[in-house]
């Protein structure tokens, strides 16, 4: 049953999450259930905490790896810092910029929502505005989307932490880094971030199932008084258990600890550098695929290109559902829905996690024939051969093969 | 490094949860990732909500598979029913429900802890008392757990249901169900339960990840009114997306779908009646190795005998840590500790889930010997003997195999 | 240290055997060892020995699985039809004819070697002088590969068959299937074939480890008198425990045989003939690759093109050992060498197994990288949009997805 | 259908062959089929080749990995170093002794058959008349079972070396060590071995699939004149590999290579001679339970008693094989039969392999419960109860875990 859709070869995952798992952290996964009471599992814990700050690149971060998805990871973030009532600067950018949004309200906060047009970054200028204006500091925090992965828009975080230095505003920076961290360029300390978060289906190249947040000093501090109430999602429970050295306030998954393990090797092998240089080569492709093909990258200007996914806008007479599903059913293809408003009208590439060139080239040579397909007048190979004229003069080799 | 406490031959886990995985379910979720937007997993999903009701023996109830722990299925079960300050009845009687009850005042609930000693039921008496008096009905609802894990004492839910009846009180019947649900006999719809959860690591036999929630039709309406703040564990996303056929409101994990369906096809296959009877097989064959010992079971009486976990109680001169310790360190047995105010007092070992005959009477050798190696004096081979005795009498063939 | 030429990204695996194995065929592979001699194994035997029949279009041949490579299935299919000194014609095609002929000439027998250049298929106007000129019939066998894995060469059997029978010649007709079988239109049974034979780890897409022998009526009945010494690949041994209904005469590989249930699953699921088609669907889109790239088809002539490998020709000025050596080194893409006489002038795409359309142009636009890398002056995109072209007229739905 | 046997809970697997394979070996070789001839894989056979000789215990003998099992094995110790006619002593101990013995006339040799009553080590006594006797040294080799797995029987090699030694005997010694190797004690360099060899799913516990073949100076030198015909099994095409630095002169299995080097890490990592002294420890816990069942060891002197395997002599009024069967029908339990002349009259505890103290005992309680099912009169837990007070006095702690 399980296995109703069969079709030969490989499934091509090109949907911006969940994302391709390396067999490396298969294999690690591929085991028994462990007393995560036994000394083991905290040894192993303490250990994962200290390197996942790495991938945040802070220092001053505490780690929460909750059993949870990125919603859950948002919840997190939001009532350890903040109260009801609380009034909060959001962007509404795209699909899940709009869902913390409504998360955001729900959770009883007072939330100024600054809207963009989707496949344009975060309006900063209304931030300066509001920030400028905020003398009494009734803004408690920004929330912002890293990446939004419904339009492939990055937003620069350098930007929205210098307008808090620039105003001296104590709000908290909250940032959705789910489909950013491990492939964009992120730095928690540097930029001053008090909350990011994570997915581990997302650029870790996990399965769905562990939500991680980091929170910095700030957000620490602020938590011991925020009166959201909470429980599965308190830090306070996890904090315990760091000092009494149990790690656990309640039970993990020991597969995903040791996928994590796994994940993290390959991570700090390849280097953390040089995966945000892979994601840039991989995107830059896409890019100029999408460009030869004669079509628009939702995303309105350069400065907002995503390295994780493209949104491509396809002509008024086809249906972007189309591509997704023919994709699917004729090439074996997963490519990502356009959401909400711009449903029918964009498709997603998504390039993130554990990914090279050759597994994109397919990729593009399948959304080229599909594009064929439903009627767009594609020239075959044009696509890829743009892509892999660019990626033919950047890739590397691989080091361990030299 | 993630293996540095290697020992040879299989490790022998029992620690009443997380449990023992079938190789079939291994390798169902030896897998990658997918689409959950694809047409394959909402049909996947589909069926498995049908099959699920199965094991919570309901035809009434709605399923929500919440990627979270018990923990967080808890959460769900109380701010989906309830409002801030609304009164309910909890039955502390062990570890496990003192953290739920603990959950339920930091949710804001009003709680009547009804305490019994460690080792004994819930004081139905007292219930009884409560619900007579309550002829304003400010009870909104009773929160009782099954099965306590921390002291292996199962609840008459009959009698409690058949109080509510008596005094025709409407309050919701909320059932933790952790280490009971697909162990010891559960009936949803029979017993009047409005919502009964269990984890996908328990009786299971999947990895820790998935916390399933079963609601009844006047949960759901409660739900409706409820007023507890919530979202990432609001049924609302669920029931919408069930309307849409989507099926999901944020990314499940793959993997766990997948192990679920292998899981329930081993379960149908064996037959839940079966697998209550064998859970009932080896909790008396283990009740009567420790009588052989000479030894307490921490249960005071033989109506709450635990068929998924026991707790046995040691001499006052013996530490029961010390016993999980020298398990775990010279025979790679994983017992469970004594938790809070038995800590040191009493270990546990937990026979639920995907287990037979031969491994539990491996572990009661290897807790012969245990016990021998901290002083207690044991004649080896009597608790395996007298547990052999009852199991030679009443195993029976292995279906498939006659 | 396993992992140590680790890179980012799956393994592109083109080289035409071992090929890809589907991740069904995994997942059933990862299990631990079982006894062979319980009811389960022979009884599961029983039924692969039947299904893979099926594969050779054979009902009355008689299938050994061997616990070896397609050298030994080599070795088992002339020692059990042939004693020493047996005069055999033999072609000479490629390296792995060569190989085969080294074998029967070390095993003793006569062979008449039949040289064809490289890229051309076997000389049947020899072999019919040999058969008219032979009416005393010392000629026992002739001894054939159906395809030639070095050269991209597919040999017509039908009219090997056809002399056979114009000249009333019995000399026995033994056929190495070994990258045919599964993937090209073989007929055991229609073309009069006595021995035919594959190894796991070609079409089949399993690991290696199995050398599957189909030996027709006549060949059983050469096997009672030919004199060859013989033990581990004596059919005999085979064929008293098939009698005896215990199927193996020394421990099979309980890994291989799950994994081959898998794979005919899947193989029947698909339906051979779509299998077939799929492979000629892929052989011709590489070859409109080669085409479109300027460069040459070792095989000679499109009667011989093979559907699953394609040898290609580089130029005097570049070393195609080069090619393979920069494919791996920076695509993650293993292709496979030139062998031999033609070392360093053709490197090869295998495009056998469990592959599909876009793992295929995958492959093509990484040849078309390194191609550019070497210094050969293709235009990127020629390849891949040559073989998309056609893929795109000719694939069709997956049908469980229609 | 491939699961169509299912019991709940783990299969205990104590058949002397295949046996348990560890988890971390599973997740090892749970991957992708691979090019063999890109770098990767030569280096690491080559660092392979090097460590298989630590199991072996020699550091001037050869090793070979052969895609084959035992019988294979045994097929290529031969002929590589003898030709047909050559004068061998043989004992004929139990069944696979025949086996082999079976195998060396049907090659053609002149075997000297020494016959032992089963349960009986090799007769010296008649080997040590024939090497006096044979002052013309017409005997080219003495091949001799270190462990006779049908019966449980450990031959002593260093008094088969003392007499090669004292008559100054040039004949090759060949050592089986199918069931010995990485579980007793052998020393292929101290004793003066010439060829020795094991299967992959033995001691080393891995699947069926590799036969390994060790060949000292006197061997390789044997094999430049040997004439039995060859070539699957032919070292010389190793040889050549070895030399050219490709290491295999057919496809290998990628997956046993891998599982392989994890064997070897958790062999290493355990130390060789813990694993021996694990072996003695289960070995003599085994037959305390079987003296304390009142049965008889089919091993007729301490001296030749098994740590491997143990083969229980039944009383005349049962039959073996119900004890088989129903270990296996009703208790998941696989044991060993009782082979050829001595079916129906032993059964067999296989005992060697990845195992420890409480699997084997829960292996014996399973055995005492059957033994009572057959009509055998065994007090339950007498025989758990005598191996555990062995166990309990001499198991050490877990190194990972002091």
């Amino acid at each position: 049953m399980a296995d109703y859709v069969y079709g030969p070869g490989r499934t091509h995952l090109f949907v911006p999450g969940p994302v391709n798992i390396p067999d490396q952290v298969l294999r690690a996964m591929n085991r028994q259930n462990e007393d995560y009471r036994s000394p083991a599992i905290p040894a192993m814990t303490k250990i994962l905490l200290e390197d996942v700050k790495k991938i945040f690149k802070t220092t001053t971060g505490t780690i929460f790896m909750i059993p949870t998805t990125g919603t859950g990871a948002w919840e997190s973030a939001l009532t350890n810092t903040l109260s009801p009532g609380d009034r909060i600067v959001s962007f509404l950018i795209g699909q899940f910029s709009l869902l913390w949004i409504d998360q955001q309200q729900r959770l009883g906060f007072n939330v100024d929502v600054v809207e963009s047009e989707w496949g344009r970054g975060a309006d900063l200028d209304v931030l300066e505005a509001k920030l400028r204006d905020d003398t009494a500091h009734t803004i408690k925090a920004i929330a912002i989307v890293h990446n939004e992965t419904a339009t492939g828009v990055t937003n620069d975080l350098t930007k929205v932490r210098k307008l808090l230095d620039t105003y001296r505003h104590p709000a908290l920076l909250l940032v959705d880094g789910v489909s950013s961290i491990c492939a964009l360029d992120f730095r928690m300390d540097e930029w001053g971030v008090d909350v990011a978060l994570t997915g581990s289906q997302k650029a870790l190249s996990l399965p769905t199932g562990m939500g991680i947040v980091c929170a910095g000093p700030r957000a620490i501090e602020a938590s011991k008084t925020a009166t959201s109430r909470r429980v599965f999602f308190d830090w306070k429970d996890y904090l315990r258990t760091y000092n009494l050295g149990t790690y656990w306030p309640y039970t993990p998954s020991i597969q995903l600890l040791y996928g994590l393990r796994a994940a993290l090797d390959l991570i700090f092998e390849e280097g953390l550098d040089n995966i945000i240089k892979r994601h840039n080569r991989l995107g830059t492709a896409t890019r100029l695929a999408v460009q030869a093909w004669g079509l628009k990258n939702c995303t309105q200007k350069e400065e907002w290109f995503s390295d994780t996914v493209t949104a491509v806008v396809v002509p008024p007479y086809i249906d972007s559902n189309e591509i997704v599903k023919q994709a699917w059913k004729r090439y074996n293809l997963s490519l990502g829905l356009g959401l909400n408003k711009i449903s029918g009208k964009v498709f997603r590439i998504g390039h993130l996690g554990n990914l090279n060139e050759l597994q994109l080239l397919g990729c593009l040579s399948g959304v080229e024939m599909v594009l064929k397909d439903v009627g767009y007048p594609v020239k075959l190979g044009s696509g890829v051969g743009a892509a892999a004229a660019y990626l033919s003069n950047f890739t590397p080799f691989i080091p361990s093969r030299i």
